[in-house]
Parts: C-alpha cells; sequence; structure tokens
C-alpha cells in the first residue's frame, strides 16, 4: 500500500429550494429570473437574456405569484409604451431569502464536505 | 387584511451528492442500489428490484468502484452458481456516511425552514 487516495477530491454538493401548495415555490432558476425582471423591468427582456421563452418565465412568475403572500412581480403602468414588470418589495425579499439560505447551505455543504471519509 | 397567509406551507426541500474525480460518486439512487446488492447478493437481482436495467446498475457500480479508494462492491466467488456480488466493508461505510451526512442536511432543512419569511 502506498497509502494514495484516489478519490481525494470528494465533495459533497447539492441543491436546495423553496416549495409553496404547488411544488416548487423558489428555486435557482425562479429567483434568477426574478433578478433579470427586476434588471430589464420586462418579463420578456428578463427571459431572452436567459434564453428562455416568454411562456415559460410567464409561467414561473404566474406560479410564484399565486404561492406568494403578495405578488413578486407586477406590470408597470406608464413608462416608455407600458407592458413592463417590475419586482416588487416582496419580490426583493424572496430573492434575498433564497440567497440567503443557499449561502448557509454553501456553508453546510463545505463544513460537512470537509469532514468526509470516503 | 385578514392576515391570512396564502403560503403558510413554504417548506426548504434539497438533495445532496457526492461527488469525485469523475462526477458523482454517490447519491440517493446509488446509495439504494448498493443496499439492494447487501440485501439480494447480485447486481442483476439489485437492478431488477429497482427496475433499473442490469447494464445500468453495472455502469453505476463500475462508476463507484473506479471513484473510490477501495471497491464498493466486489464478485462473490463460490456459492451457488456464483456470479453473485457482495458489498465490501467500504461499500458499507459509503452507504452510512451518505445517509449520516443526508440526516444532518434533514436536520439543516428543518432549522433554516422553519426561519423562513415568505
Amino acid at each position: 500500500m502506498t497509502g494514495k487516495r484516489k478519490n481525494s477530491k470528494s465533495r459533497l454538493r447539492g441543491r436546495i429550494w423553496i416549495e409553496g401548495q404547488e411544488g416548487t415555490f423558489l428555486g435557482y432558476g425562479r429567483v434568477v429570473l426574478l433578478e433579470r425582471i427586476k434588471e430589464h423591468g420586462s418579463i420578456s427582456a428578463a427571459a431572452r437574456s436567459m434564453e428562455m421563452s416568454y411562456r415559460h418565465a410567464w409561467e414561473l412568475v404566474d406560479s410564484m405569484n399565486r404561492q406568494s403572500r403578495l405578488p413578486v412581480v407586477e406590470k408597470s403602468t406608464g413608462g416608455r409604451g407600458g407592458g413592463g414588470a417590475i419586482l416588487t418589495k416582496t419580490g426583493e425579499q424572496a430573492i434575498q431569502t433564497f440567497w440567503s439560505v443557499h449561502s448557509e447551505f454553501k456553508e453546510f455543504l463545505h463544513a460537512r464536505g470537509k469532514r468526509l471519509k470516503l
């Protein structure tokens, strides 16, 4: 035995999501979509930036709005031509909560991963 | 405002896996496969019990064996007709480690989930 470990690179990985009454409420893709809506001020521009169909983006937003106490995205009125969308305060909080949980999860994976003996 | 919360059922969910040099080393399906191999003493019987093809089961076992310091499954010699497989001590430890990490992960999800404000 040389003591050389074949798999010294074992790493603990994972993913998390938040479920609501209908299944997924918030996950990585949904949170990035909310961030893009905030950035672009429209669902269609946000969808385009993620190479996602408008229909799919709209369904995700609708699903989040149905499962949230208050809407995460609302139609923006006024502005050039209208038709835009804005992230609500509730939407901002959803993004913040998700990344905060994600960051604690990453710490868990890192700390527990260091103690792996495989 | 009635104070009724639409999504009082928000729940934090997730999954974990352990990566080796080639990608996934251990995950839920692989660990259950190891448990079934222990139970049935053969890869084909284990695969059948999970409605998995023998080929797929064999590939998963081979992938785990390649990425583990010592094999997790070995051919069993002797016995009726031979052709069986046994879970090694390393395989036992892999199962134990995985469920132990999973159990700590479940505690994390539960504890952090309780503090969700969404």
